[in-house]
């Protein structure tokens, strides 16, 4: 499974919107279970920060986004999930900061995988503290056109 | 209040998150109401998108959160939200693509602002259409130090 | 249009969980638009709250639940939403209290209805000052067999 | 703990909404960990279902409410969560159905308890299949008048 999101993190486009982070995010565990999960590492540059110094919200979600997103790499099959799908919605609440400079892990969890929606969950900790800082939802629309 | 949102756009300082988004959004119009509104007109360039050619998640929900946290520099005195505040969450919902090139008008409306929290709507549309494409909830914590 | 709701309201059986909400709440007005719009009337009664006196949040969400759900019956015809789907999520925001005694207005509005999916938002607010004090977006999920 | 938990589903008034659901939930388990957990079991009646037979959404976002409230029964001290709060968000997803006569497990863990706001997760599984039905995630507001 490393392979797989390895191969993911390198396979960006250069123009994503989410390019640039790829380069700050590592690739750290997988593991297909149930449950299936997937970690992944990120430093806190001040580029990902807001005015406070602290990750930016929208940066957090952006990677939430992208990281949760992978998972559905790891349980595809020819005829389950072959494409990622697209985003319905995603809930996230912020509890602490996370300030620069700082190490988080990326901890993302599939809650379930449908034939049409699948939902998974992400925390982002602090790797010195353990903390969890922020937390997210994210729920995923099948689009095969199979379907 | 033009004013207050224009000089709030411009006053973005150079290495945050969202500072790259801030080139492409213009303000459009503010009324304090009730109900307070402001709208802002964005054009949805290569960067701001994801494989699909379409507005990002990621960059939708961070034009969500910094648009919606400036309605409150809208309503601001000595003694109320002094401050813009932390996110507490924000809800997203990715309800239509917006691809690439097209425009799009992100209307922020305040709906609640207590002591304590504030929670702001947003509204992401296309103009050519008028079709809502992505809303989203911002709830805010208020984090003045006299509370 | 009204007709439908009311239907709706009578035909609901007497054992389902929401069922002894349907006493309290009446048909105001409804609008196939766009936007496709629904309000119905409630007054807040000591068996809807909780210890505070106060509409207990359980309830707002049943209410909401079932009162969006009631937009898509104004919008379904042979090929699309024949049946209304059943509930993906439901994101509520509790704003103010609405005390015992109070009448409340309960707006559904749609936000999106595509093939598979549907949004619809829903507010309450109370009849004598006009406050919102709860809101909530429900997504649904088609469940017709040919899709 | 176990104590705590079981007292408060005993106190419980006779008029509130949430009353009713009482009768069918047991106490299972509690940890102060970190992290902090409790979980209950409930039997899926007729009274909690729809038109379809299983678990109504507005009956499993209820027992959600006011059981993720209980976990602040067991942290709270003289100056930390004297109360238990008011639910300021409530957003529940559901994954799969739980049909009539049924037993379900809700567990229920804090995730975050600061001074003003505390967050609190919520899994409602099928205790013969184990499979993971509805979330939710509680955001709550301290009302201590001295904060």
């Amino acid at each position: 499974m490393k392979r797989i999101y390895e191969a993911e993190l390198e396979s960006k486009e250069t123009k994503c919107y989410d390019r640039p982070l790829y380069r700050d995010v590592r690739f750290e565990s997988a593991s297909l279970g149930p449950p299936t999960r997937v970690s992944y590492l990120f430093t806190v540059r001040p580029e990902h920060c807001n005015k406070n110094g602290v990750l930016h919200g929208g940066c957090a979600t952006t990677l939430i986004d992208v990281l949760t997103t992978s998972i559905l790499f790891g349980i595809r099959r020819p005829d389950f999930w072959i494409l990622p799908g697209v985003s319905r919605s995603l809930n996230i609440t912020f509890l602490r900061p996370v300030p620069v400079g700082k190490e988080a892990r990326i901890t993302c969890e599939l809650i379930h995988a449908g034939r049409r929606l699948a939902m998974i969950r992400a925390e982002i900790q602090r790797t010195d503290t353990g903390e969890v800082c922020v937390t997210g939802e994210h729920d995923k629309a099948n689009i095969d056109p199979r379907l």
